[in-house]
């Protein structure tokens, strides 16, 4: 096994890793991104996807964790790990892995799917919440409509704990995505305090899609005309408000319950 | 109106402040702290807490939105809020304020009181985020059981959006906490895998605790033992566990959903 070890912050191929974790453009133009963590890499190898480059700390990470010898080694020392690490808590080990670009027609629509659609929603660890949610709920698909991050923005990776990876998850625009739903006989169900019922009086059993805009300005004008049902979840409180993945999480799980009793 | 003016960060007013910010002992000691930001404040004044001095930015805040002319105000420098913020983005407002600490015996119990129990949660942010699912179910309160934070940790407060203001909430030990629900009848619904049915095929209606563990670790022995029923939330897909807020979330809104239909 041939293995390079780094022990310069300076050195081109860490600043070129740490320039890939900060450039959604460079992302992008390299068809590369970075995966940090154990359990996220895990997943990640899991779902077929193809790592390039491991780089990891020896005094953090047991490389021998990874069996696989097909992918190139990075060693690094813990002051280069600490400085490329997102967050300083990670289990010393992150990878270089080509990305995967899943179109609308790639989702496998088995009976009844039940599919989240997140409409603006900014911060990537918002849309990392939600496909953990999803990925408990063994949601269809994520569909992220109009994007203001890319999927592969390390902070959605983590707070995604590695969901990412195990929930199938495309990016496209609000119009491609109604145009899918209503071409697939999909219920369009869509949050918002107008014009709506409580959710758990909407039935979830038949092929769904719940449909989540942002905590400050909710849902699009072409959502809520598209709505097949407008749903609400009674606020009861002071404030008001629910964060988007924990609103996601409380009608994907009415979904399951009442596809399971 | 007497304003005093700040303009450097080595003010000891300014360094004090700080230390309130950072220090749980200090704010223990003088029995102050801090609130920051224009959402959270309203809430903490609205409750009735004890506001004794308003810090304000007036490039960033308004202060004629606090009407009451009885808090001593502290007028800065942005440069000086810039480092006084917790977060660089809020509003341009904080306070000093008296913490309240409430007893078990001062929840108001009304009929079928639903109350969430956190035990040994660590995250000051997890915590916040529970309090602001329980007001929008308007939870009767929250106990957090042998607190490793203290409930006005600044992170808690911020997540919290200001529901550690609007929620009841209570820290003591789990068996001063069992011995409050087992002495008013009230249901201890813990969440845990082992022997337990899903959630949404237990009744809820009734007097209810709902009790969380850590992810990592789960809920003690003492609690599993107290329990009336053992419950969790299904989980279908590939990674192992829910975020506390989020499960806190679903069970609590399962428990709004049967007492509503």
């Amino acid at each position: 096994m041939d293995i390079q070890r780094i022990s310069s912050t300076q050195n081109t191929r860490i600043k070129h890793l740490m320039a890939l974790q900060q450039k959604t453009q460079l992302r992008r133009s390299e068809q590369r991104i970075v995966v940090e963590g154990a359990r996220e890499l895990q997943h990640c190898i899991n779902a077929g996807f193809k790592v390039e480059t491991v780089i990891f700390c020896p005094e953090i990470f047991d490389i021998s964790i990874l069996s696989n010898t097909k992918y190139k080694l990075l060693e690094v020392t813990p002051q280069v790990y600490e400085k490329i690490a997102y967050r300083g808590s990670t289990e010393g080990v992150m990878a270089i892995v080509e990305p995967r670009q899943l179109a609308l027609t790639e989702i496998k629509l088995e009976d009844n799917p039940l599919i989240v659609v997140l409409e603006g929603v900014e911060k990537p660890g918002n849309i990392g919440a939600v496909l953990r949610s999803a990925d408990a709920a063994q949601a269809t698909a994520v569909i992220v409509c109009d994007p203001l991050t890319d999927l592969y923005n390390p902070n959605l990776i983590r707070s995604s704990i590695g969901a990412i990876f195990t929930v199938p998850c495309v990016a496209c625009t609000s119009d491609e995505c109604i145009r899918f739903l209503k071409d697939n006989n999909i219920n369009i169900l869509t949050a918002q305090l107008q014009d709506s019922e409580p959710y758990y009086n909407t039935p979830m059993q038949g092929a769904t899609a719940i449909v989540m805009g942002t905590e400050a300005t909710g849902l699009t004008n072409v959502w809520r005309e598209a709505a097949t049902a407008h749903i609400r979840i009674p606020m009861q409180g002071q404030l008001d408000s629910l964060n988007v993945s924990v609103s996601s999480a409380i009608l994907l799980f009415e979904a399951v319950r009442q596809r399971l009793t």
